[in-house]
């Protein structure tokens, strides 16, 4: 086998990439056509090397958007590392399949050391510790996330003699598609327009949630009879990184008559930040948050899937999610003395992901990752003194962390061209969103902003000056309606 | 990094893995204790490796059942190889994000192939292939395929009028609990135990499931007002590899009035098998089936996870998981132009998984792949000779591909004592299951047996006969009650 060549392969990709355009030219269809309609009948053996790696470069890399370049600053980052790979491949090398915690025991444990280690590491309180009620379980995605905390708040609502169409899920108006998905998994909702069950509540000026309106929004439920069961907050929205006041939606909750709705929080991309202790403002009132996740796949250098869900009273979401029948439970397992990951989530199966963040931590250390996090941070602060220093440009929203939406004062689509510029390029990737924005006069205004997501592996500071050096050169034609002729890269979303 | 080192670690454990006890020994947090309670502050940089790879056998090893071992035929396999290995390598170490083809076409478009190059392999008929209104997905799990196909079920019955409280699901009482647990995820039961809208119907002395059983369960539910909208049948039952028959079942729900449930087939095991064209006899009536899944990350060399999901009509599974607001649909991705996968699935986020598939159908080839399956069950059926042979022991069920169903004429007991001495050697590992079974006087027993599956990449005929002889020389003790003193491996359960 070529697992040597591969490694390499890999390095020099890494070495590589900031050469290569970012974004894909393929059209649809391209990649299909460099393939072979049929399977070969035949295995190439040990001498299908030769051509799969000559494949890599001919067939893959034209259709690919390299999430790992320097200049990528798109979406929200996937950022990757060299430990956390070779978790990666460990994990695959060993094949053990950790759905119950007899089918290898160190997979469950050491995923639950891990999730205890980061707790720590975030500043998360004690609840969320395995050692107790609590406890945390690696799933692929935040949305997953959401998905299963969802279920356990149903389920607990349940306990509390709730009809399942009583129940219903707030959350904000910028928050995650995802919290719609699970309620349509769920069945909370048909659909996505389907509103019968679910409220999109309102945000304030600075796009987060309006907790005069999540009370007023529950309120008004309970007194039509039905029960609010399950609230969606962000810590770091997809659009422009707002963060909902924890604390107060707790409050909110706390003062309805009735059933307690569980509160969630999704800190897919921004939770991680709490690794940093001056980035802790957003956990205030976590203390009486049900549920939390981040992503370290998104900006903790490890590679995707890894989500940290914590749980504070594991009972609910294992009876939500438990598919072992009653007299087949033993009293270890419900002394806690041995947990069943398989239980805390949708699939069955699981790989062995705690190896990458195991990996992760112990090259990186917690200083280390927090050196990387506020790296980023300020040269997201350069970039928004450089946006607010140019006449021509202004931010789209307060900057958040690593994020910062900036746009031409001359308009939506001088703002687009711009983007549609400096993507044509190839030398960097940017991605956009809508912005709701509220003028003087009171009036709402919908924004188109281009979103700057820095947080990739790779990125240095001369990355985001070349970046803005982009910006600004092609800011006078964009905004003058001279266009590039090129692509569109196809609009805001947020890999959770 | 240390990559190379983690390839030749990896190389030397697939030698070295017959050498160790199959089965782990840790005790409920024995792997905890190993691990130190709080992170590292300070990361150990590139000398964090030497630790590491001390820690690989010290801290890990002890906790780990060696699902690679050619000794383990414990559950189902889960066999990994060299060319998956390298696929799973290669999507972490290029760290794209494939949630929409615009984020990397390729990763979209390979998946694409790779599923119409599947479909072509196993024999499934035109209506799963890509071009026209079906199609493929890998899925993490065939727990997820169950979910997602019931999802696009109820999306078709509501688009037919009906009420979600009217939907019933069936399934036979040797289905896989993920069925259950799907319907549980999607609102359809609220617990293990609601039978108020889900039906496990009995199974034949094949335990196969009852067709007229079925036809009644559906009659009845009709007459009663609800509809019958989804039936899960199961190529290769999880206890004894059972193949329901999806043409019988097909006729039944076509014999209906009103609405036709969606059929769906869980091959996760068994499914595989179809690579051989001697063993495509279940898919008799696939081309009426809406579903099917097989999972080439239980026995088709590739590491886990790596579920194929395939589908008729791909419209009402998009409808189902879409999360895109009407007026953000294009006219592309409507045309089939381009597939966005995350309206496939549950998550949102995707790993570049058909990387692993490609340099295994490169590397085996469909004939490489074809002839391993072969090998397994021609190795099932020597032990299933020697077990015949032997006055001792008897056939726990009729022999299903590579699974072996066997047990001690002495009994239950008996059986059991000598499934915990052999796995106590340490030089085997199996699980076992319980099977009802039907006497000559009509009455139903239920029997413990224990399962070998063979499967594991490592395994050669000579691995078979070992755990042959360990058996042999085992059962007299355990007939006669003489304990060995050890280990209860925890019942049966599959990774799915």
């Amino acid at each position: 086998m070529r697992g040597h060549e591969m490694v390499d392969w890999i390095a020099d990709y890494w070495e590589r990439v900031e050469s290569l355009d970012v974004l894909s030219s393929d059209a649809p269809g391209a990649g299909l056509e460099r393939l072979p309609e049929t399977p070969p009948a035949k295995g190439e053996g040990d001498g299908a090397w030769d051509s799969i790696f000559e494949d890599l470069g001919r067939v893959s890399e034209p259709g690919l958007t390299h999430w790992q370049h320097p200049s990528f600053f798109g979406y929200f980052p996937c950022n990757a590392s060299g430990p956390a790979v070779l978790g990666e491949l460990l994990s695959a090398g060993r094949g053990i399949q950790g759905m119950l915690w007899q089918t290898s025991p160190i997979a469950t444990e050491l995923e639950t050391r891990m999730l205890d280690w980061m707790r720590i590491a975030l500043g998360l309180p004690e609840r969320f510790a395995s050692i107790g009620n609590g406890g945390g379980v690696i799933q692929g995605t935040a949305s997953e996330a959401t998905l299963v905390a969802l279920l356990a708040a149903r389920q607990r609502a349940r306990a509390a003699g709730t009809a399942d169409e009583k129940m219903v899920v707030y959350t904000s108006d910028q928050a995650h598609s995802s919290v719609i998905k699970a309620a349509m998994i769920a069945g909370v909702a048909q659909g996505t327009e389907d509103r019968t069950r679910v409220r999109l509540v309102a945000t304030n000026a600075r796009l987060e949630l309006d907790m005069g309106a999540l009370a007023e929004a529950m309120q008004r439920d309970v007194e039509a009879g039905l029960v609010p069961t399950f609230v969606s907050l962000t810590a770091g929205t997809t659009s422009t990184g707002a963060f909902d006041s924890i604390a107060a939606a707790c409050d909110a909750c706390a003062a309805l008559e009735g059933h307690v709705p569980w509160v969630h929080v999704d800190g897919a991309w921004g939770g991680v930040a709490a690794i940093c202790e001056e980035h802790r403002g957003w956990l205030d009132g976590i203390e009486r948050a049900d549920s939390v996740c981040v992503n370290p796949h998104k900006w903790l250098l490890t590679n995707f899937d890894c989500d940290l869900f914590c749980v504070a009273d594991r009972a609910a979401l294992v009876e939500a999610m438990s598919i072992t029948p009653e007299y087949l439970r033993n009293a270890a397992s419900d002394a806690g003395a041995v947990i069943a990951y398989r239980d805390w989530q949708v699939p069955l199966g699981r790989r062995f992901r705690a190896l990458k963040l195991w990996f992760v931590l112990r090259h990186y250390g917690v200083e280390g990752l927090s050196a990387c996090i506020r790296e980023h941070c300020a040269w997201a602060a350069w970039l928004e003194e450089r946006v607010l220093a140019d006449d021509r440009f202004e931010l789209g929203a307060k900057r958040s962390l690593s994020l910062v939406c900036l746009r031409l004062k001359a308009g939506e689509a001088a703002t687009k061209r711009l983007m549609e510029r400096v993507n044509a390029t190839g030398q960097a990737f940017l991605t956009h969103t809508v912005v709701p924005t509220t003028a003087a006069d009171g009036s709402t205004e919908a924004r188109y902003v281009i979103r700057v997501a820095i947080g990739s592996t790779s990125t240095r500071l001369s990355h985001v000056e070349a970046l803005w050096a982009l910006l600004e050169s092609h800011a006078d034609a964009a905004g003058s309606g001279a266009m590039s002729g090129e692509c569109d890269p196809g609009g805001v979303g947020s890999p959770s």
